[in-house]
């Protein structure tokens, strides 16, 4: 059984408040937030002790802490957690500046911690199906990857202000999703981003609208398309062309419900939102985390792809604002093929 | 090449002009018509003469004619036909009266000219295709077959009461097609009906909604579902499930246009009705009837094809009025299993 | 807080216990069964108690019970539950019998003690919308119902002999869900069965394969197929055509990938049984169920429903064995139409 | 009646000879070849002359030229039958390069001869009730246009090197499909290519496989994907994002049937390639052509048109050699936004 500290009880920590607690597995011991309400009341639900965050860190009972709090605490409580041993599972990103990942990532290379990064949408039945039908062989070679990741709507400006951008805030999910699919990462990097859903969005420095060409050593391409705004809901889609055919992951329904009349043929949308669209993504991937941290196998996302997802999103958004095609700088060494 | 008389000039007339005119192998030459001038309007448009049906039939050198009059005259134009030794194409059905059919049937048996019943759908690309499919063995042995088919909207009243009814007239195309799909006969047929669309269609002494259900001596089940009105269009459906799967037809749409909008995701209708549904399948049905009078092979659906779908028909309207199961009639002698 | 206990630690039990617990509304504190050790391993899960049934009805700190056992006790244990004044989700069927069941109906009539039965397929997130759209009247007035349901594997012939049958112990679902959908019940009701599937099935006296159609006061008809075997998965489908359009309700698949190969185009398959495609409605039913066991409405699946649809499966067994249309002996004063 | 001489007996030139027989409004007068044989075998094949070129243009009683001859022939028939007065329509591209396009612009620039580009996908019922429900503001304000096409299977590598390239020879299609949804030319283009497909494609100085990304003066952004092959059919699809709503436009699949079995759901690949997928284009196209050659509206599908679509693939053709963004060199006075 291992036994869980979570940091941070807003949103996302809710959802896996969930997971953990029903997880056969796992436990809920503890949960921390600055909000010391927040802590309580989610503590309260599941039978938890609401603490500091720095109290679970130190509790030795505690085997493993789920970071969900701000990003720009990720770094140091993965640090922090690592140095007492703790397995950790944090949230994307691992940072906003590269360079602080990079650092975190360095502290920590030598030691045999766990860290897991939580790029969820990998445990998404229908892409990790995708994934599996590719490494079976079954469209051949692949050769040309394209995302289309568009959100329901667009998060107010004073976030996009905070946010890193979108390259590094939401098109980081897709550059993370094209290192699962792709097997390897990208040399170069081109984007076109612009502010067409709002241009307030635009004023605050910020593309709200997204394609970002990837060219890989071996001559495959991909594609990433970003919106953030999709009226009729969360479009979550990947395409693999191979040699010997196609892989499509489509978009999950509200249900399956089909109503013909004289106006036309009307199914229902996709999944509002990704609380709904990756439900069954987020506790897979506690699941998987739950395995790795029992059983000492290596973590099924490491921190490595964590910084690795951050270095695209710099390229990218350097690549948007100069117009040139950029190479992404990954330190070679650190970041073998997955 | 076969040369053509076509009689009679209306809307099902006109479709098969097309492809007679439009088949390599085949000629228009002549074209009759109760109303002088819809014969002479169809002749002129595709290099044709107008004439009347007796000099069509006398005339030898026609080869073969498609009657495409109404119903009341197809039994005495088929024997009238085969007398001179055309090879005959005739729109369904036979007769509204069995007892006549049979007869004509009787008169025709032992002569060698061909005769062929337009029962257009066996032609339907997608209905061949799963024809072909369960004959290949790809869902093992079938086990229960069911056939929906909607029209987009009833006929006048005044129609109705000259059809010969619901059974006669417009389920005998599934009654085709589920021989043709069975390869075999049902031995008992039960009807339910209503006249829920319009009760008019029930005062006139018919239903505009019906479920049959039949069964067979090997066991199988099908059953055939029938209403007047579907406003969403033509919906021409069959699914036929077998020990190692189900193959399903499904409807074809108008175009492959989706539309997602915060109301919903909307596809393009089915196509309208008949003439839009079953095009390609009219003229594969006269391909494949060149083919047989040219190369003297047996004509894919058989006169006695037509009196089969007749005497079905004969046994749902008496077990709609009875609320009793009615055993089929078949001259069994006449009628081997296809 | 609703306390309550479970009767049955078998597999729908085990699902049970899930939702008891995964709600926030309710405790599971008590688990029964004949195997000791079963009910000890699933309260030792949950943190509940392992007793007997007795002990659980005697115990006036527990609201209600959930009935989970084999359906021979489900009427004793209703009887018993409400006479010791708890709330009562009991499976389905009533009863094998349907005297005993409607016995059970009139001991309990006049208790104000609320009791469910687990028609859990009301609760399905498809079925739930389709019915609401009907209701919201945006296929106008409904006409024809047909619903497709289908089992991916045929039980044991051993389980078959003690089923009570296909009517009664598979295609009571389907009789409730037309009731549900319908909103009323039939009248006349027309069963054809057949062994086709296993003919051992047909030796042990039943059917694998089966359609029913029936007929209602105000002229609409549904037609229900039932197989035992369909070898992709579980089948479950409905259609409910009206005035002014269709409604569908379509398969849940296991995944949304596509695979395009030179050899076609490949979904996956629908959910495989009724673990996987109902899991959300068992949790929505439960959720239905605290719902009305804490508010005091009344529940949404009557005592009287099970009996209704015990009812119809009573008709169309008889009506398979005599091959006769049968009138369904509903106890009139006691069903209004729902 | 259009009377109408058709230069080029080929593949494409036979599809045209259909078309041109089957309208009730125009009838084929005479066709030429350089390959004798082959116009006299079409000739005969629709009562028709074989005649040559020179001849055909000569003629004054000839209203209208369909030129499907050879591409390096387009600009000077271009040039003949527009001095001629004769109706032009010819297929794509109209010449490989751009400054011999843009003198044959130049040349009929002051002319009264109506000329059209054969861009036959405009006219695809798909692609046209997608342009036409966005023009209607289904969508709202489009944003994010995304082309996919994919052939079959790639062309001879000796094809290959005379074909102008694969921004040329297969995008161009995609670059006036670009055209003609967002009603306006782009203003840089960025290309990358790769010859993943086949390495002797990269050894003639070719790609195989590319994605081009297009940015619009009005912020708008356009992403077409190209691969030489794809073993599953010929995919053509479109998508257009907008601020209210997606517009798609799917494959059109061979037949309707979907087979389910214990591996799978199985549905009909798409039509095999453009001969398939186009035929309702190609025969909507002329009727096109036909309305305005009659009637004297403006041509649908103009020279500049075809002109424009060139520039695009020249600058795509230079993008993806350089690796940098090119600005697209129209002659800005002569191509008005469509």
């Amino acid at each position: 059984m291992l036994r869980v500290g979570l940091l941070g009880a807003g949103r996302i920590g809710q959802v896996h408040a969930v997971n953990i607690t029903g997880n056969a597995r796992s436990t809920l011991v503890a949960v921390s937030d600055v909000i010391e309400e927040a802590a309580e009341s989610l503590a309260a639900a599941y039978g938890a002790q609401a603490r500091s965050s720095a109290s679970i860190l130190g509790d030795p009972s505690i085997d493993a802490v789920l970071i969900a709090t701000s990003t720009d605490t990720h770094s140091d409580l993965i640090e922090a957690a690592v140095i007492s041993g703790k397995a950790v599972l944090c949230e994307k990103p691992v940072d906003l500046s590269l360079e602080r990942a990079k650092a975190c990532l360095d502290k920590v290379a030598n030691t045999v911690t766990p860290v897991m990064i939580g790029f969820n949408r990998r445990f998404d039945p229908s892409f990790s199906s995708l994934k599996a039908a590719s490494q079976r062989g079954e469209i051949g070679k692949s050769e040309l990857l394209s995302i289309t990741s568009f959100d329901p709507a667009p998060p107010p400006v004073s976030y996009v202000k905070v946010s890193g951008g979108l390259f590094r805030d939401m098109m980081i999910h897709d550059f993370d999703m094209a290192n699962f699919l792709m097997g390897t990462r990208p040399v170069t990097v081109r984007a076109v981003g612009t502010s067409i859903v709002d241009p307030e969005i635009g004023q605050a420095g910020d593309v709200d609208t997204a394609v970002v060409t990837m060219t890989y050593d071996d001559g495959r391409i991909a594609v990433i398309k970003n919106s953030r705004r999709a009226v009729y809901g969360y479009d979550q889609r990947v395409e693999l062309l191979g040699s010997e055919g196609l892989l499509q992951a489509q978009n999950m329904l509200e249900n399956t419900v089909v109503k013909s009349t004289a106006s036309g043929v009307v199914s229902a949308k996709p999944t509002y939102f990704f609380l709904e669209r990756y439900m069954p993504a987020y506790a897979a991937e506690w699941e998987a985390f739950v395995d790795a941290a029992l059983s000492g196998a290596p973590m099924p996302v490491s921190l490595e792809d964590g910084v690795a997802a951050l270095a695209m999103a710099e390229a990218a958004t350097q690549s948007a604002r100069t117009g040139q095609a950029v190479e992404v700088a990954y330190r070679i060494q650190e970041f073998p093929s997955a």
